[in-house]
């Protein structure tokens, strides 16, 4: 199957999948009480309906896929990959982060629901990503030390050593003309490697894969992470807040040192090629998988939003 | 052991034990990412360490010991009660909830360490939280449905059927002056009973209690977690700034209605006192060990703070 299409099949999976996992949630209260749930459960639909790539489900798909993994089983902790990523969008666009009105071309979270119930749905969304990991541990029949691993890999993931440690690096960091390409590298290994890497790691646990395989998975997870990111700093500066569906040049307003500002166009584009050349040759002992995993490599550098 | 020196003891364990899983964490980064990842932990252990009465991991340890479970094995699942607590009262204190600058008599969070870090920091106990009820997990060797039963009702407690759930119902039903005495009981069933009935819920499972047991102290946790709402209420209108740790009068100046404007002061304590009466009838049948939950449920509507 050509990616194109593969992509385009596992989004309506995915997208099919999130919409019933939301809807399943909360209510069952009337007046007063069910229409505030309802409320929340709205904004925690409204930015997972943003219309996304779902490139991290859908590496939890594929790792899994490559491991014989049955659909149904891996599709909830999929989802949960998606969930997490919702969460830090909507955070990411609040007044205290990077206060951004846009998101996917339409209003951000909190500017349609208010922060505080953004900020509730947000964590809601992290809050849930659990709930759906450990579903398909049950329906993978994982053993207690395997599925409270996999568990484990998602807080790490998320924490202080992953997402959440690189956003607080990331804002911390604003202004600083002195970041060197190893403090960048920290940042989005954190902040947008962790979540990708796990993706993978996660649908190759559920597959009870070896741990070469694991690790096989991981560093092509990290490597392609960070691809995302440089490619994501050069799309900021080189295209139209219309393309994008959030605003231009955020970066050089913030005057944020980025893999552009470092590296420049030329060099940035070198680096993302780079590290896909480098993410390849990592799955390249996965045999017949491999194919598909060079072409989700592809699709990373050579996206335009 | 009287329940003073009780409580003494296991908060005197508790707060050792929550230092010891902050300090552990983040790090092992030098320079502009090693100080930003400091400033993050800085944060966590702020609020954790603001001289709380650790009520919800108390209570873990005590459900935890009836069923003769080693201290060990349930402490860290105890201090991810405490960290899911500090995770909602970190954000409860942001301008865009409730805008307390006072916690505990300190400044809030956000006041320290301004609104982006506090609300990262709070992310990553609630993520935290989930490590280390699996660390419990894992120490109790349970198998990997009472293991998943055991996570999945943290992430209940915690969603939007609980703690996250009750904040948005509360948040939208301010100002609305027709709320009745059952739409106060839904918010804070929610908002505090979830998380007081989990601290119980999760000791038990710990200890492979029969569910017969389980619904017991879920009961019990539900009435005393109303009875500390009811409560509340009372303390919010009838004590100082000085003694509550945090703005007193503040849900007088949301117009928001509480058990103290439904029912009075005196209607309030009485109300306090039938729920700790019905919370002690629950735990009768625990034996020897009924004594010591009804000395907690007393604490609890004895309390001035």
């Amino acid at each position: 199957m050509e990616l194109a299409q593969y992509l385009e099949q596992k989004k309506a999976t995915i997208d099919a999948a999130l919409l019933e996992l939301v809807s399943s949630t909360g209510a069952g209260h009337g007046g007063a009480c069910g229409d505030a749930l309802e409320r929340l459960a709205e904004s925690m639909r409204y930015t997972l309906a943003l219309d996304g790539k779902r490139l991290r489900p859908i590496l939890t798909l594929a790792a899994a896929e490559a491991l014989g993994v049955d659909e149904q089983t891996v599709l909830p902790a999929a989802c949960a990959m998606e969930a997490i990523h919702v969460f830090s969008l909507i955070q990411d666009d609040m007044p205290a982060l990077d206060n951004d009105d846009l998101r996917r071309g339409k209003p951000s979270n909190h500017k349609v629901f208010g922060e505080a119930i953004a900020l509730l749905a947000s964590d809601a969304l992290l809050n849930a990503a659990y709930r759906w990991v450990s579903e398909s541990c049950r329906r993978a029949a994982l053993e207690a030390p395997n599925a409270l691993d996999c568990l484990d890999l998602v807080t790490d993931a998320i924490g202080e050593a992953g997402l959440i440690g690189g956003q607080a690096i990331d804002l911390l960091t604003e202004k600083r003309s002195d970041l060197l390409e190893a403090d960048l590298h920290t940042i989005h290994a954190m902040k947008t490697g962790a979540l990708i890497a796990l993706s993978l790691e996660v649908g190759a646990r559920l597959g009870r894969a070896a741990p070469e395989t694991l690790a096989r998975f991981r560093e092509y997870g990290r490597l392609i992470g960070l691809a995302f990111q440089v490619v994501d700093d050069i799309l900021d500066n080189t295209e139209s807040t219309e393309v994008l569906g959030k605003p231009a040049g955020s970066d050089a307003r913030r005057e944020r040192g980025t893999y552009y500002s470092l590296l420049g166009e030329a060099g940035a584009r070198a680096r993302a090629n780079e590290l896909v050349a480098r993410a390849k040759e990592t799955v390249a002992l996965l045999g017949a998988h491999a194919e598909r995993f060079h072409a989700l490599a592809d699709f990373i550098v050579d996206r335009h939003f």
